[in-house]
Protein backbone atom coordinates (compact mmCIF):
# COMPACT_ATOMS: atom_id res chain seq x y z
CA UNK A 1 0.00 0.00 0.00
CA UNK A 2 1.55 3.12 -1.22
CA UNK A 3 0.23 6.65 -1.00
CA UNK A 4 0.28 9.77 -3.33
CA UNK A 5 -0.36 13.33 -2.26
CA UNK A 6 -0.33 16.43 -4.87
CA UNK A 7 0.45 20.29 -3.75
CA UNK A 8 2.87 22.72 -4.29
CA UNK A 9 3.65 26.09 -2.25
CA UNK A 10 0.64 27.61 -0.16
CA UNK A 11 -0.86 24.57 0.37
CA UNK A 12 -3.57 24.93 3.44
CA UNK A 13 -1.19 23.39 6.23
CA UNK A 14 -3.20 20.96 8.33
CA UNK A 15 -4.86 19.71 4.80
CA UNK A 16 -1.40 18.22 3.89
CA UNK A 17 0.16 17.33 7.13
CA UNK A 18 -2.90 15.67 8.79
CA UNK A 19 -3.60 13.18 6.00
CA UNK A 20 0.26 12.70 5.82
CA UNK A 21 0.84 11.98 9.28
CA UNK A 22 -2.66 9.94 9.57
CA UNK A 23 -1.55 7.61 6.70
CA UNK A 24 2.58 7.25 8.06
CA UNK A 25 0.40 5.92 11.72
CA UNK A 26 -1.16 3.52 9.85
CA UNK A 27 2.58 2.61 8.44
CA UNK A 28 1.50 3.16 4.98
CA UNK A 29 4.23 4.66 2.54
CA UNK A 30 3.60 8.40 1.19
CA UNK A 31 5.05 10.71 -1.31
CA UNK A 32 4.66 14.25 -1.72
CA UNK A 33 4.88 15.11 -5.42
CA UNK A 34 5.12 18.60 -6.68
CA UNK A 35 6.16 21.14 -9.80
CA UNK A 36 9.62 20.52 -8.75
CA UNK A 37 11.73 19.80 -6.52
CA UNK A 38 12.67 20.72 -2.87
CA UNK A 39 10.50 21.95 -0.44
CA UNK A 40 6.86 23.15 -0.55
CA UNK A 41 5.46 25.78 1.70
CA UNK A 42 2.02 26.29 3.47
CA UNK A 43 -0.29 29.30 3.87
CA UNK A 44 1.17 29.36 7.83
CA UNK A 45 4.60 28.34 6.55
CA UNK A 46 5.14 24.49 7.53
CA UNK A 47 7.96 23.35 5.07
CA UNK A 48 7.49 19.58 3.85
CA UNK A 49 10.22 17.75 1.48
CA UNK A 50 8.91 16.91 -2.11
CA UNK A 51 10.01 13.33 -2.51
CA UNK A 52 8.95 13.27 -6.27
CA UNK A 53 8.58 15.60 -9.42
CA UNK A 54 5.42 15.44 -11.25
CA UNK A 55 6.99 14.32 -13.98
CA UNK A 56 8.98 11.52 -12.21
CA UNK A 57 5.87 9.98 -10.93
CA UNK A 58 4.65 6.62 -11.71
CA UNK A 59 1.04 6.50 -10.83
CA UNK A 60 1.06 2.63 -11.33
CA UNK A 61 3.39 2.51 -8.30
CA UNK A 62 0.58 4.42 -5.79
CA UNK A 63 -3.03 3.09 -4.23
CA UNK A 64 -4.50 5.82 -3.20
CA UNK A 65 -4.17 10.03 -4.09
CA UNK A 66 -4.74 12.88 -1.45
CA UNK A 67 -5.34 16.41 -3.13
CA UNK A 68 -4.96 18.94 0.02
CA UNK A 69 -6.68 22.29 -0.53
CA UNK A 70 -4.93 25.94 -0.08
CA UNK A 71 -4.25 27.67 -2.92
CA UNK A 72 -2.06 24.78 -3.95
CA UNK A 73 -4.59 23.22 -6.34
CA UNK A 74 -4.20 26.38 -8.53
CA UNK A 75 -0.73 25.46 -9.43
CA UNK A 76 -1.31 21.76 -9.69
CA UNK A 77 -4.29 21.83 -12.25
CA UNK A 78 -2.04 23.71 -14.47
CA UNK A 79 0.13 20.79 -14.89
CA UNK A 80 -0.49 18.97 -17.74
CA UNK A 81 1.53 16.14 -15.74
CA UNK A 82 -1.03 16.44 -12.51
CA UNK A 83 -3.80 15.55 -15.41
CA UNK A 84 -2.52 12.66 -16.48
CA UNK A 85 -2.09 11.07 -12.58
CA UNK A 86 -5.42 12.23 -11.46
CA UNK A 87 -7.01 10.62 -14.88
CA UNK A 88 -5.40 7.59 -13.74
CA UNK A 89 -6.82 7.36 -10.53
CA UNK A 90 -9.96 7.47 -11.71
CA UNK A 91 -9.14 4.79 -15.09
CA UNK A 92 -7.85 2.58 -12.37
CA UNK A 93 -10.86 3.00 -9.85
CA UNK A 94 -8.23 3.74 -6.77
CA UNK A 95 -9.40 5.86 -4.24
CA UNK A 96 -8.92 9.68 -4.68
CA UNK A 97 -9.59 12.19 -1.45
CA UNK A 98 -9.32 16.06 -1.88
CA UNK A 99 -10.39 18.49 0.53
CA UNK A 100 -11.25 22.35 0.28
CA UNK A 101 -10.11 23.79 -3.14
CA UNK A 102 -8.37 20.28 -3.73
CA UNK A 103 -10.91 19.24 -6.03
CA UNK A 104 -10.40 21.63 -8.38
CA UNK A 105 -7.54 19.87 -10.11
CA UNK A 106 -10.58 17.20 -10.48
CA UNK A 107 -12.48 19.72 -12.31
CA UNK A 108 -9.42 20.80 -14.54
CA UNK A 109 -9.30 17.11 -15.24
CA UNK A 110 -13.09 16.67 -16.56
CA UNK A 111 -13.35 14.19 -14.05
CA UNK A 112 -16.58 15.87 -12.04
CA UNK A 113 -19.48 14.85 -14.75
CA UNK A 114 -22.53 13.42 -12.38
CA UNK A 115 -20.29 12.63 -9.53
CA UNK A 116 -21.76 13.67 -6.29
CA UNK A 117 -18.79 15.83 -4.31
CA UNK A 118 -18.38 18.55 -1.95
CA UNK A 119 -15.51 21.38 -1.79
CA UNK A 120 -14.82 24.74 -0.20
CA UNK A 121 -18.08 26.96 -0.83
CA UNK A 122 -16.01 29.73 -2.91
CA UNK A 123 -15.62 26.79 -5.44
CA UNK A 124 -19.13 25.29 -5.26
CA UNK A 125 -20.51 27.38 -8.13
CA UNK A 126 -17.23 25.96 -10.32
CA UNK A 127 -17.84 22.63 -9.15
CA UNK A 128 -21.65 22.41 -10.33
CA UNK A 129 -20.42 24.04 -13.91
CA UNK A 130 -18.20 21.24 -14.18
CA UNK A 131 -21.44 18.54 -13.88
CA UNK A 132 -21.02 17.69 -10.77
CA UNK A 133 -23.84 17.35 -7.82
CA UNK A 134 -22.63 19.17 -5.36
CA UNK A 135 -23.58 18.81 -1.63
CA UNK A 136 -22.81 20.51 1.39
CA UNK A 137 -21.78 18.23 3.86
CA UNK A 138 -18.36 17.23 5.87
CA UNK A 139 -17.64 14.48 3.51
CA UNK A 140 -19.11 13.06 0.29
CA UNK A 141 -18.57 9.38 -0.70
CA UNK A 142 -19.28 8.70 -4.99
CA UNK A 143 -17.64 5.32 -5.44
CA UNK A 144 -13.61 5.89 -5.40
CA UNK A 145 -14.00 9.54 -4.71
CA UNK A 146 -13.91 11.34 -1.43
CA UNK A 147 -14.68 15.08 -1.01
CA UNK A 148 -14.71 17.29 2.43
CA UNK A 149 -15.12 21.11 2.63
CA UNK A 150 -12.37 22.65 4.80
CA UNK A 151 -10.07 21.56 7.73
CA UNK A 152 -13.06 20.96 10.24
CA UNK A 153 -13.98 18.36 8.55
CA UNK A 154 -10.50 16.33 8.49
CA UNK A 155 -11.73 13.99 11.03
CA UNK A 156 -14.70 13.08 8.79
CA UNK A 157 -12.65 13.76 5.73
CA UNK A 158 -9.73 11.06 6.88
CA UNK A 159 -12.59 8.65 8.70
CA UNK A 160 -13.49 7.70 5.33
CA UNK A 161 -10.49 7.56 3.80
CA UNK A 162 -9.07 4.81 5.84
CA UNK A 163 -11.94 2.77 4.89
CA UNK A 164 -11.24 2.61 1.81
CA UNK A 165 -7.50 1.60 2.44
CA UNK A 166 -8.32 -0.72 4.62
CA UNK A 167 -10.73 -2.69 2.05
CA UNK B 1 -14.35 7.48 26.30
CA UNK B 2 -13.79 11.41 26.23
CA UNK B 3 -10.19 13.52 26.03
CA UNK B 4 -8.74 16.67 26.95
CA UNK B 5 -6.52 18.29 25.76
CA UNK B 6 -4.07 20.78 27.89
CA UNK B 7 -2.56 24.46 25.84
CA UNK B 8 -2.55 27.46 25.84
CA UNK B 9 -1.33 30.41 23.53
CA UNK B 10 1.55 30.08 20.95
CA UNK B 11 1.01 25.77 21.26
CA UNK B 12 2.96 23.70 18.08
CA UNK B 13 0.13 23.89 15.53
CA UNK B 14 0.75 20.04 14.36
CA UNK B 15 1.17 18.87 17.69
CA UNK B 16 -2.42 20.19 19.49
CA UNK B 17 -4.87 19.98 15.46
CA UNK B 18 -3.21 16.42 14.67
CA UNK B 19 -4.22 14.59 17.78
CA UNK B 20 -7.16 16.55 17.87
CA UNK B 21 -8.51 15.54 14.15
CA UNK B 22 -7.32 11.84 15.04
CA UNK B 23 -9.44 11.36 18.06
CA UNK B 24 -12.71 13.22 16.92
CA UNK B 25 -12.15 10.59 13.40
CA UNK B 26 -12.19 7.70 16.27
CA UNK B 27 -15.18 9.21 17.34
CA UNK B 28 -13.91 10.27 20.72
CA UNK B 29 -15.41 13.35 22.37
CA UNK B 30 -12.02 16.15 22.56
CA UNK B 31 -12.27 19.23 24.97
CA UNK B 32 -9.55 21.79 24.92
CA UNK B 33 -8.51 23.35 28.09
CA UNK B 34 -6.76 26.14 28.80
CA UNK B 35 -6.32 29.29 31.37
CA UNK B 36 -9.24 31.37 29.97
CA UNK B 37 -11.99 30.80 28.13
CA UNK B 38 -12.42 32.02 24.32
CA UNK B 39 -9.92 31.33 21.40
CA UNK B 40 -5.86 29.76 21.93
CA UNK B 41 -3.69 30.61 19.30
CA UNK B 42 -0.62 28.53 17.57
CA UNK B 43 2.85 29.87 16.87
CA UNK B 44 1.87 28.99 12.92
CA UNK B 45 -1.55 31.41 13.44
CA UNK B 46 -4.39 28.20 13.53
CA UNK B 47 -7.09 29.36 16.33
CA UNK B 48 -9.22 26.70 18.40
CA UNK B 49 -12.12 27.01 20.89
CA UNK B 50 -11.47 26.56 24.61
CA UNK B 51 -14.23 23.76 25.56
CA UNK B 52 -13.53 24.29 29.25
CA UNK B 53 -10.87 26.45 31.30
CA UNK B 54 -8.55 25.01 34.01
CA UNK B 55 -10.50 25.63 36.69
CA UNK B 56 -13.42 24.09 35.17
CA UNK B 57 -12.36 20.93 34.07
CA UNK B 58 -13.46 17.89 36.30
CA UNK B 59 -10.45 15.39 35.42
CA UNK B 60 -12.32 12.27 36.47
CA UNK B 61 -14.78 13.00 33.63
CA UNK B 62 -11.62 12.10 30.95
CA UNK B 63 -9.97 8.91 30.10
CA UNK B 64 -7.23 10.32 28.31
CA UNK B 65 -4.86 13.40 28.46
CA UNK B 66 -2.73 14.81 25.29
CA UNK B 67 -0.38 17.47 26.38
CA UNK B 68 0.67 19.51 22.90
CA UNK B 69 4.22 21.51 22.61
CA UNK B 70 4.71 24.73 21.95
CA UNK B 71 5.78 27.81 24.19
CA UNK B 72 2.57 26.64 25.81
CA UNK B 73 3.59 24.46 28.53
CA UNK B 74 5.26 27.39 29.76
CA UNK B 75 1.83 28.59 30.78
CA UNK B 76 0.27 25.36 31.67
CA UNK B 77 3.26 24.56 33.69
CA UNK B 78 2.45 27.31 36.26
CA UNK B 79 -1.00 26.60 36.92
CA UNK B 80 -2.10 25.11 40.36
CA UNK B 81 -4.74 23.41 38.90
CA UNK B 82 -3.02 22.36 35.78
CA UNK B 83 -1.16 20.13 38.42
CA UNK B 84 -3.60 18.80 39.90
CA UNK B 85 -5.19 17.53 36.65
CA UNK B 86 -1.87 15.53 35.39
CA UNK B 87 -1.46 14.34 38.78
CA UNK B 88 -4.86 13.04 39.12
CA UNK B 89 -4.49 10.83 35.57
CA UNK B 90 -0.85 9.56 36.84
CA UNK B 91 -2.84 8.82 40.06
CA UNK B 92 -5.81 6.92 38.15
CA UNK B 93 -2.81 5.66 36.14
CA UNK B 94 -5.03 6.44 33.15
CA UNK B 95 -3.22 7.43 29.63
CA UNK B 96 -0.48 10.90 29.34
CA UNK B 97 0.47 11.15 26.01
CA UNK B 98 2.85 14.34 25.78
CA UNK B 99 4.96 15.85 22.90
CA UNK B 100 8.14 18.35 22.56
CA UNK B 101 7.61 20.71 25.65
CA UNK B 102 4.91 19.50 26.58
CA UNK B 103 6.40 16.92 29.03
CA UNK B 104 7.64 20.01 30.82
CA UNK B 105 4.16 20.24 32.45
CA UNK B 106 4.67 16.79 33.93
CA UNK B 107 8.20 17.89 35.31
CA UNK B 108 6.85 20.81 37.21
CA UNK B 109 4.52 18.34 38.45
CA UNK B 110 6.76 16.12 39.92
CA UNK B 111 5.96 13.05 38.03
CA UNK B 112 9.06 12.18 36.13
CA UNK B 113 11.24 10.39 38.75
CA UNK B 114 12.15 6.81 37.48
CA UNK B 115 9.92 7.08 34.25
CA UNK B 116 11.20 6.36 30.99
CA UNK B 117 10.22 9.06 28.33
CA UNK B 118 11.31 11.17 25.86
CA UNK B 119 11.25 14.95 24.73
CA UNK B 120 12.43 17.96 22.52
CA UNK B 121 15.73 18.16 22.97
CA UNK B 122 16.27 21.49 24.48
CA UNK B 123 13.99 19.70 27.08
CA UNK B 124 16.09 16.88 27.63
CA UNK B 125 18.63 18.11 30.25
CA UNK B 126 15.91 19.49 32.19
CA UNK B 127 13.75 16.17 31.81
CA UNK B 128 17.10 14.42 32.96
CA UNK B 129 17.08 16.70 35.94
CA UNK B 130 13.51 16.11 37.19
CA UNK B 131 14.76 11.92 37.62
CA UNK B 132 13.25 10.72 34.30
CA UNK B 133 15.49 8.53 32.61
CA UNK B 134 15.42 9.99 28.90
CA UNK B 135 15.20 8.45 25.75
CA UNK B 136 16.37 9.67 22.74
CA UNK B 137 13.46 8.06 20.60
CA UNK B 138 9.85 8.76 18.17
CA UNK B 139 8.60 7.43 20.89
CA UNK B 140 8.59 6.47 24.54
CA UNK B 141 5.70 4.16 26.43
CA UNK B 142 6.62 3.83 30.07
CA UNK B 143 2.85 2.51 31.37
CA UNK B 144 0.37 4.92 31.34
CA UNK B 145 3.06 7.39 29.90
CA UNK B 146 3.88 8.04 26.01
CA UNK B 147 5.85 10.85 25.26
CA UNK B 148 7.59 11.93 21.59
CA UNK B 149 10.21 14.99 20.82
CA UNK B 150 8.60 16.85 18.07
CA UNK B 151 6.19 17.00 15.30
CA UNK B 152 8.12 14.22 12.61
CA UNK B 153 7.52 12.40 15.33
CA UNK B 154 3.49 12.50 15.41
CA UNK B 155 2.93 9.19 13.65
CA UNK B 156 4.42 6.95 16.02
CA UNK B 157 3.01 9.03 18.97
CA UNK B 158 -0.38 8.80 17.55
CA UNK B 159 0.28 4.89 16.95
CA UNK B 160 0.98 4.26 20.43
CA UNK B 161 -1.90 7.11 21.86
CA UNK B 162 -4.57 4.99 19.79
CA UNK B 163 -3.06 1.43 20.97
CA UNK B 164 -3.90 3.01 24.48
CA UNK B 165 -7.28 3.80 23.65
CA UNK B 166 -8.34 1.01 21.91
CA UNK B 167 -7.43 -1.30 24.81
Amino acid sequence: MKALILSADDFEDSELLVPYYRLKEEGIETDIASVKKGKIKGKHGYEVKVDKTLKAVKADDYDILILPGGKAPEIIRNDAEAMEIVRHFFKMKKPVSAICHGPQILITAGLMEGRRATCYKSVAKEMKNAGAIYEDKEVVVDGNLITSRQPSDLPAFMRETMKKIKK
